[in-house]
């Protein structure tokens, strides 16, 4: 039965011609999306090429916190990922792990608990997290903690990060989080867990009975080349744990929950972070929670790649210089606001903010090796007059001049009656050269939503109960973070429930 | 293969006895959950009992267009709803129909387009709108007042509803959308489409190649019985309209996406918007988007049920009089922010607010018989002095007075400087008695996610791909209306895509 309507009221179909996928949906959009490999459910093969007890997806801290416990708990235990690279977004993770109540933070004096860190993730969440969720988060953070110390990982710092009550931020020697990374590889491998690289899971399989029993995979992937390699399928006896990450580079998928999403806006991610694995499980009927919740960082600029250092310069300059919409010259919206304000309001413009601020506040905030990183790639200018920047920028130098000046004044009284921005006390008028400046663009950093999961990391179904065989883990998740993720908690989130996962699915009967 | 996990790391399990529903992902919260009744996919029959062209399921504004112009175009068609009473949520709609450039606003001198419409629906929508589904309600929002006048629908004033640029909502002479469901639902009848009361929608049914073909239901469903009646299989040979409308009153599931809404937070809508169809599409692979975007009235009365009289006391009395936490006395909230912002604010207090307007303000601002009704159903009381008020709400009488007079304060100066509020030009201090007051709670009042559509109304898929022989219509869909919808867009959104979806799904091959 053809089902294609011949009825188009209107005038032009919406397909994206390549690929069939429909964007109907999403048009009226300044740029096409680029095609999506997604996944339908498989049947149960005839003939399966490798059988193990539990299959993990991805190897990130999830996915090898999950390895860990499973070979622990006596499972066969295989590890897939399609990267040709391991370790996924962890390894561009900072290296900063939330712990509450933590023998080095006792040390230092600070006071801390469990309780007060799930107060603070519930706040930052707009109180939309799964409170059970947030709580085992919080309440496991120092184990955590010790269990990546007791697998040899390091730590030497307590950071503070925004949002959260006190400086908990535990800080890996590395300062990133290929330090905890390769400590669990080498856990992994040394127990016996066996990592497939450049295999990549296409879809979930499921038995008569409704549970996950398997997949359908291609080895020997090479990313993104969608036909690359040859299919497989990979039995698993007892479970398979997704730990597959987020979709923050999955263009057309983000574009279905924030259409404004269109590829203009770059990822703070590793490419891979494409998010199939959890269509793959919508497809065999797992609910996925709150994934209109995605985090851009409105620090980023579009002179340089990735995170960059230009985020580092904002968050040290706002509440002391100006963001202004360069067409108009003026400002547009408090610099003081939360992330994602700041973002919407940038993404409203239409095109790139300018941030500006001149040598005694740069000088006063800004680390030098930051600043001078950011001159060396070219995305932070630095210019003699105002004229030059309002020139370099295209920005009406009349209204760009009286508006600097018209903040300086804001800084001398420490008060912005205009949008209410916070001034902070040793903010000195922006009035001697060099004016420091750079370009604003929002880039995509983290979807807080992703797969339902109880406490027991079983993922729920769209009928509300768990779906036999099936576990997740890390970004894959939806429901700990709610409306926003506070920095340092990411680690935390996928050390603890990556461990239930294993663990829950090892010691399925 | 039992899948039960055996590893439970943390003390307590976490299922609904009563039905197996898992609520461990939504523990730790004040209220236990009820069960609700979800559906899993169906296999094909091995016979069908009824035989038709297009399934409509739901008979309010979406389904009962939708079977019309399926009959226009010559499909045999059966209209299923699950309750006995037909009509949904739309028999509670206050009649009002936005249109963008019409006959009575022309004759009206009102200067109106419909990417004006498009622009305010954009902007109330937090940008999150599907551009391409809000443009095709704007633009074709004036033949949606047409059709529905075409088929003998009434309309005879132009009203005006908050977030709009112009008035553009064209009451129904009835003050109430039912006047235009008994006009449907004539035209529906004369047209042959057969409705059948209290047939309830429990799987979708697929084929091999992936194409809806038919539904699983229970006929002589009694709400909310879910072993009522018998099951029967209607076959669908040109496909199966879904216009089942939203999940205000879902409490199990409208908590997967805002865990806050326990069953503490009852609904201004009809008790069977519960959102299984919705699931049930997913079940067969349709992708849900914006489910998280849960609008709630922070204006509504735990003192009187539904929508009641206090929601138009409030809109009226804000920026006039003052809301506190009874607790504290004092006021925590801006009173003139947003639905989203005030209901925010009340829940996160956790306990009902207070408003309160003193004679003169009352006066000047409440339509009397609003007043009457609220006073008579003891929803609004009055007092002769502060002390009282405090009294009857058990607040601190010195803190609350205080905060009166410092309210009082700020609408002499016409500005709040402790939280923001707008103050109307023409308010009067609080100081003449009787003093009104009323207790506020939120209620859940229109979910904005739902199933993705394109512009055809074809239901997209989890791998962004149409469903063949599936479409939808109404407050089933998501991304029409973004983070928020406004006042009198639902009327127009159920017409125009519940068209398309009808003659769509009549004319597939």
């Amino acid at each position: 039965m053809s089902k294609k309507p011949t009825y188009d009221p209107y005038s032009r179909r919406h397909f994206l011609k390549s690929t069939g996928v429909v964007i109907g949906a999403l048009g009226g959009m300044a740029l096409s999306r680029p095609a999506q490999a997604v996944p339908a459910p498989a049947p149960v093969p005839q003939k399966w090429d490798t059988t193990v007890d539990v299959l993990v997806v991805g190897t990130g801290f999830a996915g090898l916190a999950a390895a860990i416990e499973a070979r622990n708990a006596k499972a066969n235990v295989l590890i897939i990922d399609k990267m040709p690279l391991l370790g996924g977004n962890s390894v561009l993770n900072g290296g900063d792990l939330a712990a509450a109540g933590s023998k080095m933070q006792k040390e230092q004096g600070i006071n801390d608990s469990p309780d007060l860190m799930y107060q603070d993730m519930m706040k930052a969440g707009n109180w939309l997290n799964y409170p059970e969720l947030a709580k085992t988060v919080a309440e496991h953070s120092v184990e955590a903690l010790e269990w990546a110390q007791s697998i040899g990982a390091e730590f030497n710092v307590v950071n503070y990060h925004g949002g959260h009550s006190v400086k908990r931020a535990h800080q890996l020697v590395q300062r990133s989080g290929s330090g905890l990374i390769m400590k669990q590889q080498q856990k992994a491998k040394e127990l016996g867990a066996v990592i497939e690289q450049r295999t990549k899971l296409l879809r979930l399989i499921v038995d008569q009975d409704g549970s996950v029993v398997g997949a359908e995979v291609r080895r020997r992937y090479k990313f993104p080349d969608e036909d690359s390699g040859n299919i497989a399928y990979i039995r698993a006896t007892k479970g398979v744990v997704l730990a597959s990450g987020g979709f923050s580079q999955g263009v057309a998928l983000r574009q279905m929950y924030d259409p404004r999403l269109t590829e203009e806006f770059t990822s703070t991610n590793h490419p891979g972070a494409t998010g199939e694995a959890i269509m793959a499980a919508c497809m065999v009927g797992a609910l996925d929670t709150q994934m209109d919740w995605i985090q851009l960082g409105p620090w980023t600029s579009p002179d340089e790649k990735g995170f960059g250092y230009i985020p580092q310069f904002v968050e040290r300059i706002v509440g002391y210089g100006l963001m202004v919409d360069p067409v108009s010259g003026k400002r547009f919206f408090k610099e003081t606001g939360n992330r994602k304000e700041r973002a919407d309001a940038i993404i409203q413009l239409g095109h790139p903010a300018v941030i500006i601020a001149d040598k005694t506040n740069t000088m006063n905030m800004v680390d030098p090796g930051q600043r001078e990183g950011a001159l060396k790639n070219g995305s932070l200018k630095m210019f003699n007059t105002l004229e030059e920047v309002a020139q370099a920028y295209q920005m009406p130098v009349g209204a760009f001049v009286e508006q600097v000046n018209r903040w300086n004044g804001f800084v001398s009284q420490q008060s912005d009656p205009d949008l209410g921005c916070m001034i902070f006390k040793d903010a000195a008028p922006n009035v001697t050269p060099p004016f420091y400046a750079a370009r604003l663009w929002p880039r995509v950093h983290h979807t807080m939503g992703g797969l339902a999961i109880n406490k027991d990391a079983q993922v729920i179904g769209f009928d509300l109960k768990p779906i036999p065989g099936l576990y997740a883990a890390g970004e894959t998740i939806g429901g700990v973070h709610g409306a926003v993720r506070l920095g340092s908690v990411a680690m935390t989130d996928c050390i603890v429930f990556g461990r239930i996962a294993g663990k829950n699915a090892a010691l399925t009967a």
